[in-house]
């Protein structure tokens, strides 16, 4: 795959492809990243890319005519052009799968302050990482990088997220390592046992009883086997809900 | 406000606070960021930070000894200490706005396969900034400290921030710059025009409109003013929807 992001802060997040497991993979070839400088696009002397907004209000938004030629010199007829920003689609790890099957993403960074709404006619989709406001989309291009090469293939070993928070539609179950009792506080017996079946058992309990807990609205969007029924009553019933 | 990241990748993260608005809102003294690296903290001659998991399964788990001295060495009684992970309270700009009042901010990065549980009780909240999966907590953990400090008093100036998307519970509304056409798309007539009264409700009328039409769950969650619902109505109506 190959990964181009649109910003006007090249050097803000370059680090972030130079270190563990996105250098390895962009290092064994699985996908490159090239950080285009949307300012390199701009016609005037002094590289300006923003201007006051028509009908008055405090910032600069950055202007259509120099993101439009940032993105035709960039863009290929195999680019997905997305453009990072708080009024796009929710992100979601359903989405990050979407995408880590594209060939190519181009990935447009918005300005802190706003962008021109002409900029949306220029690409394909609009996604927000959450409702919540950054200085510049950079940090959301970034968190989309990072979680689509996560899932290409020879990235990492496909057992490492067959049991991610959200592949089965749950959070994940608690996990534990050594020391076995570190100040008083102990690993749970049937972890340290090695009985295959009561570990399964009891792992898909805790990540129901933790999704229970803490995110009843993905429970709600999801349908449960017998099993996960049966043991979701016993955590109710502990709970004193029954 | 001063910020503390533990991370076992801080080279990851520190050119995001080296540019723009975080480089100079620590210029300026507004806040502080200190990235501590939790492999300093591991007692084993090759700084092992992590072994594998009780019960089986792939990947490595952080351990909780070392981010344990990683987090009693680097928190004093002002620091909030919050976990990274995909399995915290959802982020929102509702959150940012309580983190801002903060005095001090510790930010744990989990491992990307996972960190043993007895690090939750280390911790005053955890904090997800989406249902996606990261390789590891540094991108999380940034973008808390992009739109934290971005609220932070003299980062910005107060009126950029009046009008985001989210601070009055809707979707920004559209913004132009010059050129006023391009390419035969021109700026509403009434953005020009520079008569307030139409210029205040077009853009509430339209920030409506985005939000409605693309994030209905915000309008649902939020009560509307007589102009509003007026507004509201009309744009309906405009959709063929009444």
């Amino acid at each position: 795959m190959k990964i181009k992001i649109l910003t006007l802060f090249p050097q803000m997040i370059e680090g972030i492809f130079k270190e563990s497991i996105l250098k390895r993979a962009i290092d064994k070839g699985v996908c490159s990243v090239e950080l285009i400088d949307i300012r390199n696009f701009s016609l005037d002397k002094h590289h300006h890319v923003d201007d006051t907004p028509y009908g008055g209000g405090a910032g600069m938004i950055l202007a259509c005519d120099v993101v439009d030629r940032a993105i035709t010199a960039s863009a290929t007829e195999d680019s997905y052009k997305i453009l990072m920003t708080p009024q796009g689609r929710p992100y979601s790890q359903q989405i990050a799968r979407e995408l880590a099957l594209k060939k190519e993403l181009v990935l447009v960074c918005g300005h802190y302050e706003g962008f021109d709404e002409r900029i949306r006619s220029y690409v394909d989709d609009e996604i927000s990482i959450g409702d919540f406001i950054l200085t510049g989309g950079e940090l959301a291009a970034t968190v989309l990088c990072d979680s689509i090469i996560r899932l290409l293939e020879h990235t990492i070993r496909k057992e490492s997220y067959e049991d991610d928070s959200f592949s089965n539609g749950l959070l994940e179950y608690p996990q534990y390592t050594r020391p076995v009792e570190y100040k008083g506080s102990k690993v749970p017996e049937v972890l340290v046992n090695g009985n295959h079946k009561l570990i399964r058992e009891f792992r898909l309990k805790e990540s129901l009883r933790r999704t229970y807990l803490r995110r009843f609205d993905l429970l709600k969007d999801r349908s449960l086997t017998k099993e996960e029924e049966k043991l979701l009553k016993e955590i109710q019933a502990e709970l004193g809900e029954d």
